[in-house]
């Protein structure tokens, strides 16, 4: 069955304090080179199919449901499994 | 800067209550035709630049650090800005 995938982030101008702390810990276990972190959700939604309607539906779920639009975005996208 | 996401999700044998939520409610919202839904994290990290070893440093911190590699999977990919 095919996969929709919804990825909600925090908006760049929102405080990430998740993403914050896992940056911070990064130099303490040796890694360098990561700039920034920041940290999100990821929801994978099995489908019958896909069409127009069904990511217009899951749009709308996104935005009223998954997402919370004040202080997050998201996106949608069709992955191949 | 490039930008390199790591996505953590469940493995599939494990139950997932977050995903199980989401996908027991959507009904009551109006959502219908979703059949499962898994909910896991998305790291965005942002590097210098990506070669080999910035990459093979990101999947060890994945795999000791953004994951739980007992009960989740993760994937790690370049993404264009």
């Amino acid at each position: 069955m095919p996969r929709v995938v919804v990825d909600v982030m925090p908006k760049p101008e929102i405080l990430d304090p998740q993403g914050k702390a896992v940056l911070g810990a990064l130099p303490r276990l040796g890694f360098t080179g990561v700039t920034d972190v920041r940290q999100g959700k990821r929801f994978e939604l099995e489908v019958h199919e896909v069409n127009d309607d069904v990511l217009a539906e899951i749009s709308t779920m996104a935005e009223t449901f998954l997402a919370n639009t004040v202080i997050e975005n998201f996106t949608v996208r069709v992955e191949d499994k």
